[in-house]
């Protein structure tokens, strides 16, 4: 049997069109034959359709979009789309969600999902009943496992939150199953793709059977999916592959057992493309604005998100402006407009000296006899802000912020300056792998396409005299490790330190200095998560809290108690 | 026995603080006679701690702060507090949310929720695996039915989301309980108190138990608590209870049965006290700031917030600013200045014009050529909130911002400039409740404390000539109407027309506008919740989205779907 891995770009809550391209993409598989076309996990909505689902009026639109397609399907093509349907159990959430088989004239036949993801992005269980069982489904003579996402997560050794207490594949399987079909929306993270082939290969082994992943392709959001729809053999090897971070239609005959060629995924260039991608879903799916405003610095995350913008939309849909104040250097704008000549980008400059200084002498009356500090910075950042969203407000544009992780994570960053924007493109990309990134760009063009001064110069935030950023940070390297065990792995200061050798005062600082910057990262623009931990939805700390390290260490030595080992 | 209710005011995050403190309720109980102390859920840790449950150090500090009460706890004194305890279980979530019963030298006693909130504000699933069932806790003599917050709101007339299989409350009775105890942190909003009521009255009557319920009061971040503990007989009627909207330890003798009186909630007083609470916990338990600052317009939302303010912390801790710019009526100084004269609080004036002015000049190469829109009034406001930020920056302050929930539901607000601050008062209060607080103010002190023209004068942003509100939105009482039911019941088009009458293509447009501003919303400070649906935390929308209604209904005329009756 031809089977079809629609790995599908659904624009959130547009169920008309969304139900038209289905049916498009349907009607494509039927010209080639394919018997059963599968789509991703909440196809009919995309991922995630938040508190959407919480109108009711909502799910009346659903249905009639289901209907939609199931009236409209050619005869003898079976196609299975993922939608939330009512819970028929008047206890319970009200939804759930679930894999919809339609044929042609014959009743939908619905499977849901068992295992709801509630933890970092995921907020499932805020709408959906997890399903009791589910049943194996016979199609044209096939015994499909049909599951969805996180069904087939239930693995010791991959499991990060928690274990569940059932597992809906080897239930499948005990029902005697001819091929796993799973339905996923299941987001990029630097190494999503290891983890979904080992757990595939573990399950094929395991069971002996086929196992068939169709994933969303696209971006919403702060969330960026790369697809990776794949076919595994029983014996785990790989028998089909879609393309990487775009829609495809991907056609598996059921009889071949031809291994295909390993996709090639390199953590940077996946990276790239990630952003890349994230960039033009964000402008293209929300159709607010027709190019992208970036203010440039001379600095590498500027660049790079320059760079990033024009690989996503094209050089005639991004600009540059760069904006000295009397404490730039005068690399800030030579490299900027060496950059723009690079990228074929328009770069205006707005020097904002006038409008600092006017903000000087409106201020004179009330700031007379202080010192020159942080506000006077902030000044600056936020003039900076106020000039690149008047132009952006004129010309309709939207402007990409450029602050990376490592930034975010410290709060060095002003609000309402440099974190004015729609979208925050390295906002979970640590300041290492912005140098990463900059190096395989100039690497993907073999020109130094960001130019080599911003790659090389000692990063500033140029917002006093011969400023640098490691007058206030540890150099970037050592930075970027500690960051990383403490939002990526959850560590904290004890265990950090085991871990690098670095002293605990030094990593209680940093770790006390990313905490009380909370309240900056909840007024930040969405950010492209590219991580498995990123700043937005999936961490979420309180901000009004007090959290001090030395009188909570003082009380666990007074009691002598041991951490515990998960 | 004397029973005590902690109605306690636990800061999120700080165990050592939170510990003493209960220490400090336990003693103070003790001296009055109490042989038991109940605590409110999660009283050691405050709530909501959010992602900190994710970090296993916190649980190891957790358990130290639990032992550190517990070994000096006074001899033959219970006390119960709520504590988030690591789930025995290797499967299913990490932790259990947990009442914990503390006796010196006994071992702890655990009962844990059954019922966890995952909906709007409520991410317990997120965290804790459900019990699957509690026991009845001896405590001498007497059989307590312990349970936590939603273990009591299984009831089919309050169930707003869901409704739940188990019954936790029915199922204690059924083990024969003596009195029904309950660990609540139930935020408030405006029907909480009598919703509490009526649940507990039909909990009591059904079971013929009486009834002690202990909530957490104080805010944190967007959530107040009120408190509102109590004590009702088994047939309902009210026994005791604590004062709202502040900490307090009510002391209840189980054999009395003499009813208390009812405490008087009115609900515009309510919300006065609710919003008061908020401003001055957010700066007291935050510590980072000394006083407030107030962009003063001569309008009524930013005459009310500071009056809210000044409530909260006291005039020496409250500052106002005028900024008038060539727009500016002359009331918005004058209205400004007697308002400040009213609430005895220092208003500083800062012309915003030569500001303006020269971000034209920087900008006339740019702009040459465009008519004046938006962007320009975008100026304004944001040059607003730069001076705002720059003051607050240079003296420790931090801003209030002042937009009401009918603004922010419209966008009518400008991001980074009115948008600009740390907590956002009135942005949970629809604008016709901002005038009913203004008069209860005035009601209150027995004078126009706030200005009569304050509150007389026709709305408006004030960023072109002769600008009004009602040019660009709906009058008020129309709009928050259409918007209470489309944000708070979660209505659509159709339903909201029915209810109201209003003109269909009206109404989709303000939803569509709604909608449209999700992005404006999710870069504001968080805001003081006092509805049961408040933007912010409990109301997670998408911001890269296609909702359209025209083709939406299109598809269900043709289809001819009838809506669905939850």
């Amino acid at each position: 049997m031809k089977i079809a891995l629609a790995q599908f770009n659904p624009i959130v809550g547009d169920l008309p069109g969304n139900a038209r391209r289905t049916l498009d993409m349907v009607l494509d598989a039927a010209a080639e034959g394919a018997e059963l076309v599968v789509f991703p996990e909440l196809s009919i909505v995309g991922y995630s359709p938040h508190d959407l689902l919480d109108n009711s009026h909502f799910i009346d639109v659903v249905e009639a979009a289901i209907r939609h397609i199931h009236e409209r399907l050619p005869i003898g093509v079976g196609v299975i789309i993922g939608a939330p349907v009512r819970n028929p159990n008047p206890i319970g959430k009200k939804l759930l969600n679930a894999a919809v088989l339609l044929e042609k004239g014959q009743v939908a036949r619905i499977t849901a999902k068992m295992l709801l993801p509630t933890y970092d992005v995921y907020d499932e269980y805020r709408y959906f009943e997890p399903a009791p069982s589910q049943e194996v489904v016979e199609f044209h003579g096939l015994r499909l496992g049909v599951h969805i996402c996180e069904d087939m997560w239930n693995i010791e050794e991959y499991s990060t939150y928690h274990m569940y207490d059932r597992n809906p594949v080897a239930e499948l399987v005990d029902q005697g199953v001819d091929l796993l079909v799973n339905l996923s929306a299941s987001p990029y993270a630097h190494d999503r793709h290891g983890v979904r082939s080992g757990i595939i290969e573990t399950l094929c082994r395991r069971h002996s059977i086929p196992f068939l992943l169709v994933n969303q392709v696209g971006a919403n959001t702060e969330l960026v999916f790369d697809g990776d729809s794949r076919v595994h053999a029983a014996d785990g090897t790989m028998l089909a592959c879609a393309p990487s971070f775009e829609e495809a239609l991907l056609i598996w005959d059921s009889t071949s057992s031809e291994p295909c060629p390993l996709p090639k995924r390199e953590r940077v260039a996946d990276l790239h493309r990630a952003l890349v991608l994230g960039i033009r879903e964000y402008v293209d799916k929300t159709g607010a604005f027709d190019s992208v405003l970036i203010g440039l610095s001379g600095g590498i995350d500027s660049a790079v998100t320059a760079a990033l913008a024009v690989d996503a939309l094209g050089p005639e849909r991004v600009t540059g402006i760069t904006m000295p104040s009397a404490y730039s250097s005068s690399g800030s704008v030579s490299d900027s407009e060496q950059l723009a000549d690079n990228l074929g980008i328009v770069c205006h400059t707005v020097p904002i000296k006038p409008a600092v200084e006017a903000f000087g002498d409106i201020l004179t009356p009330l700031f007379e006899g202080t010192k020159e500090g942080i506000a006077e910075e902030n000044i600056q950042a936020r003039s900076r802000g106020l000039v690149l969203m008047a132009v952006a407000n004129k010309f309709g544009q939207m402007v990409l912020t450029t602050g990376n992780k490592s930034e975010m994570a410290m709060g060095y960053a002003t609000l309402y300056g440099d974190m004015s924007g729609g979208l925050a493109v390295l906002a979970d990309v640590f300041k290492m792998d912005v140098y990463a990134l900059a190096e395989h760009i100039n690497a993907l063009s073999g020109t130094d396409r960001i130019p080599r001064s911003s790659i090389d110069k000692p990063p500033s935030a140029e917002l006093r005299p011969d400023q640098k950023d490691e007058d206030s940070l540890p150099p970037y390297p050592v930075l970027d490790t500690v960051l990383k065990l403490y939002i990526e792995e959850r560590l904290d200061v004890d265990a950090i330190c085991s871990k690098t050798g670095y002293d605990a005062d030094f990593v209680r600082g940093l770790l006390n200095a990313v905490d009380r910057n909370e309240y900056k990262r909840k007024q930040a623009p969405p950010a492209l998560r590219v991580s498995i931990k990123g700043f937005g939805s999936g961490r979420r700390m309180p901000i009004v809290a007090r959290i001090d390290r030395n009188t909570m260490d003082q009380m666990m030595r007074e009691l002598r108690v041991e951490p515990h080992h998960d």
